[in-house]
């Protein structure tokens, strides 16, 4: 009789109800001679998320971390320079694994708080007049700091210095849920997975890959088996596997996919970006706390990192909230340890689980010794869904 | 992407996972083997929630209505005379259906908001030297209204009056959620079903007999088959019953019960107490809203029905709740209609679900034109919630 | 790692995988503005499997049972003059509960094996010019000797005697599997229950009623209220009830409905012949072995009540099957207890899960001490199927 | 209503009602206070069904080829001879891993239908004084063929020539399911996945790796990142993971384990036999079929890969039993395609479900024109199954 617990991590996301039935099933044939019938329709569907008609997407049993490597190992040499840019947990670990595979990394430091530098790449690509750069790094929304980067205005970069880079991005928190344009902003490899704004439990690698970047396969030297594309390009036109397919995840994962295209991905995006205000004018109404984007214009639509009032550790606040209140929060990773937390607002959510996830935080907040006004931060999101809600 | 549907009525209320995890079955043989083996420990196991060693507890494919025709017709004549009250809209349906099986109602009438009429009650007992009145009814939660009665005090009355009457309880909103004590107040008859303080799907009426209760049958001559007790005593001691049980319910009943008695119903009647008072607290944080209740002492701790402030259609609130904030608050039943909306309180429940389901009538009452300070209620929900959760 | 459990009896049957994804679901509110929306479509459409235009389905928390209760007491009274026959458990029962209610039972005996004896009812429909006789009962397929019945034929034994009398037939072990025409036999009251047909969990009483049936409820005096038919009809139009309906099995039968609806009822009853004639072919080839049923004529389609050979116990049968190969098969009932055992084979089937029960029957007759050849059955049962599976 | 389909691929293998019980959750916060309580006895149980104590078990969202790869990169380097056998599809696939990820395949190609040629291995490691061999290779049950070898002589082989290669085993169609001794055998690396007999889901990932084999980890150059030990080894310890774990599998892991290790793997691996016995008896008694073991110490007790009769398109048989009777077979891979048929007999199995397929596959040979006599087969297996059931 203890109530639902409440889920508001940066992912694994709340799965929706129509998901979790479709996951509630038997083992099925992975070479059943009907199989190809289903799957073949839902990786052309993933193309409409990703927003690539000359792309191709792949799935993995795997998490985006995999992903990450598959993108690298299918098209980079050892040795080929990079620029890459650090401003969080996800996108460090990024360049940890660029330089442990090998990649030369021209990297940007950035105030953990800002996102992709746009001016500074632009600068060292337009420099990089032989071409040296063979890939540019974006991390679209670095999960640690809830910032969110301009992945367009990478590509700009790149465009107007009439460089031949490939562009990779991380998308794994907002492929999905954000304004993504594989084609429009020509992304070469996309990177996402299952738990975020596909509404689905971990366990799947999503990445999406250009026709440009595919073909670097053939020159790409480096040692790979388990994730080399060409296994899975050899099997995947009729709808099958190489290896066994998650097949669980891939029922869930139609059901997410109509979801999210009966819904249209544009009006999902402005959804995302309606909720996420909600919980940024709580954040605003709450004494001491903000959050740690550095402005408005690095805010993310799909979490939210909160420093927490002078004082208080965060850590108290996240574990109140978790052993008082049945409720996760995400924690402060790396610098921001103790520092902040963060409000997962991605996934399948409304707004009065974002007055209770609110709610959490101001009691747990409280609890930690924060002097925040009770219910402020509630109200300011009521106010704000009163508007458009329904 | 919706998120999940807010379900705030006093019935049904909210599964708990592990149980909806329990219901997730293929169907089962009801006369295997070994079926006995199961059901014997959990209408068992009933008792301690009924807390009754002596009487025994039915299970029924049906609902509390079912149950309360169950105790009327197995136990009483046509023309017995009966003590009841009317102060809400199942109390009301309680009477409705006595005066159609032919008996004879002395009714006391009482103001909606306020419960069983124990002084009342006395009097008439006292004055009844003949013993003529057979049966005294009592609701002890009267669902409509969000009043509590109280049983104990019947149950005094009888004792001083000396009178042999039968007590039945309409329990259906109370029991397994707010004290209640079969076999210590005397309880005769005490209706239940399984979609209230059980957490269970509906389906099920549940209902408790006392051994005086059991032996009228023989002198009960209303015609009754499907609700007639001795063909279940016919089978139940063996475990098995004289109809398809719905043994899915039986199998999420038995988690239920499991998790009850294994926080121990002191336990659950505290915490279910603790819950309320954080909803009474935030009404009364609402400008212009009270509790239907007329006083502390008759506010029930398992639903709140609360007036909307004057000039606001309750209506406006309950249906803009639903369609703009996915969120089912409780009709204003009969002449509460347009006037009060209600939320349940009871089954599967925490602070922070509490906080969404304020949020969301906050919101709602807002919209329907409700002066009420936003935030007001939730802050005093959360403020009272932080004393004593985890 | 010990595998499914194998569900052979005649209810409860195996549920679709579509029909249990359907029913893992939070719980909702049966006041929904829009719950109408969904309920109404799904009475209309249970018309549809009932095969009726004029007549009005109605469902309840209960069982079978609970809907010859019903049928009875809301159409006749006491003392009216009821036309019945007993070849079985169920109709047995259904005599009794006839009786119990105080109706005056014109009964024939039938031998088990046999069904409704529509000779014999016509001599008596024909015989009683004053029409006295208010209504005829016939068991459309007996559950417990596997034995169906002709309601056309009972219908033109009425027509041919010009005789006013209501037709109730118990169609809970056909309704859904078997051909039945509630229209044009004329049928006044159909009761079904969830747990066959259906595929369903138990818990759902289903109950069609005719026009002039549903008019006899205005002179029928039997005390009557939570199967008060008056009270349905007053809410049921909006899509609404009484008391709190069994709103997870409803979702589950909106599932079912379709299915059978999608199909096409002709469809399923011939493929419900099909899967029957593979069991029926399995019996004959057991030495020794032989159905109840007295005839093809007589042998039903959706259960097999089976003699096991002489000096066989059928107990024995039944509980080695359970014990030994986690087969549950339906139990001999009163007279036949320890002579037959019941292959159910209605519901969710198809050919390789009969294989199976066949084999488990194969292996606990065998076990049991009968001498019939090990695969026989099954062998019979394969080149049956094999004509026009798929 | 037609019933279930029948999985009997030798993986994904049919998931028990408990374990997909356990995985019908919300999602839940990897980084939680207590995950860690959670994770660190299900990898400490890992290790009993492993049947290790000094080794450690990790977990991986992958396949089990992922696991294969995981073994090699982080034990070996570009240019090391390894000792390997091929003799069907997935040893085969095995030896293009290690041949594309660099190492220098001392190959023994052997009749398929055979398996680990030990002798042949033996010579080989007695003539390696210099013991350039830095791994041994084993698959221990090849899912194409049906065939199993004997690893413990494998490790025979090496101890008499004093030989201190690694010892890797491709378990994943035989751990959990078949005699896997990881310390008395002196296995390195022991690749499993959850699909087989874990009886989960496909999704996650297995390999049991000694110390001595994780101590090569620091040696081992070949660039790895989302497959490199270190990582997990940073974390696992207190229970967490350096990505996404797939929380939702690993919640019906622990029950899957917990069933495995209550029923002790002494006895899960002789039911195991016990089962694989009756489908050999039903295909000896098929006229004209025969396994593709090539004689009774060949044949795995997990799948079963069978000749169709001269004549006979295995394809057919296979296309026959999916669209026909709802029965998943397996396939004849590679260079047994339209000559084999395999029938998958591992994990949540029981006879009546074996007595299914065995129909199944009869029905569908006939149905290809193939001679055998129906029912035999599932007579051979009854007869079989009779003897030690329950």
């Amino acid at each position: 009789m203890y109530g639902n617990n409440h889920l508001f991590i940066p992912g694994p996301t709340n799965v929706p109800e129509p998901v979790r039935q479709a996951m509630n099933i038997p083992m099925e044939d992975m070479r059943a001679p009907d199989f190809g019938a289903f799957t073949k329709p839902l990786l052309a569907d993933l193309k409409k998320v990703y927003r690539t008609e000359t792309g191709t997407v792949f799935l993995y049993p795997s998490s985006g971390t995999g992903m990450w490597e598959t993108a690298i190992t299918n098209t980079l040499n050892v040795g080929d320079r990079v620029l890459m840019s650090r401003f969080g947990q996800f996108s460090l670990l990024w360049v940890d694994m660029a330089t442990r595979l090998g990649l030369d990394v021209d990297l940007c430091e950035v105030e953990w708080g800002k996102g992709v530098p746009v001016e500074e790449y632009a600068e060292k690509l337009a420099a990089d007049k032989e071409h040296q750069i063979k890939a540019v790094f974006a991390t679209q929304n670095e999960t640690a700091t809830g910032v969110k980067s301009d992945i367009a205005a990478v590509r700009k970069a790149l465009d107007d210095a009439n460089h031949p880079a490939l562009l990779f991005v991380d998308g794994v928190s907002s492929i999905g849920s954000v304004e993504f344009e594989m084609d429009k902003w020509g992304v070469d490899c996309a990177v996402s997975g299952s738990q975020k704004g596909f509404m689905l439990p971990a366990g799947l690698g999503i990445l999406g890959v250009s026709e440009k970047a595919l073909a670097m396969r053939e020159n790409a030297k480096m040692p790979r088996c388990y994730f080399d594309l060409q296994d899975m390009l050899n099997l995947n036109g009729d709808g099958y596997f190489p290896y066994t397919p998650a097949t669980q995840l891939f029922r869930g994962l139609r059901v997410s996919v109509d979801m999210l295209l009966e819904a249209g991905m544009e009006n999902v995006w402005a959804r995302q970006s309606w909720l996420a205000a909600g919980v940024h004018k709580a954040v605003a109404a709450w004494d001491g706390c903000e959050l740690v984007a550095r402005g408005p214009e690095w805010a993310s639509d799909t979490v939210s990192a909160i420093y927490a009032p002078e004082g208080v550790d965060a850590r108290d606040v996240i574990s109140g909230a978790y052993n008082k209140y049945q409720t996760s929060l995400g924690t402060g990773l790396n610098k921001l340890m103790g520092k902040a937390f963060r409000i997962g607002h991605l996934g399948s959510l409304n707004p009065v689980m974002l007055c209770g996830a609110i709610s959490a935080a101001e009691m747990a907040l409280r609890d930690a010794g924060a002097k925040i006004e009770p219910g402020s931060g509630v109200a300011a999101a009521q106010e704000h869904y009163r508007e458009h809600a329904g």
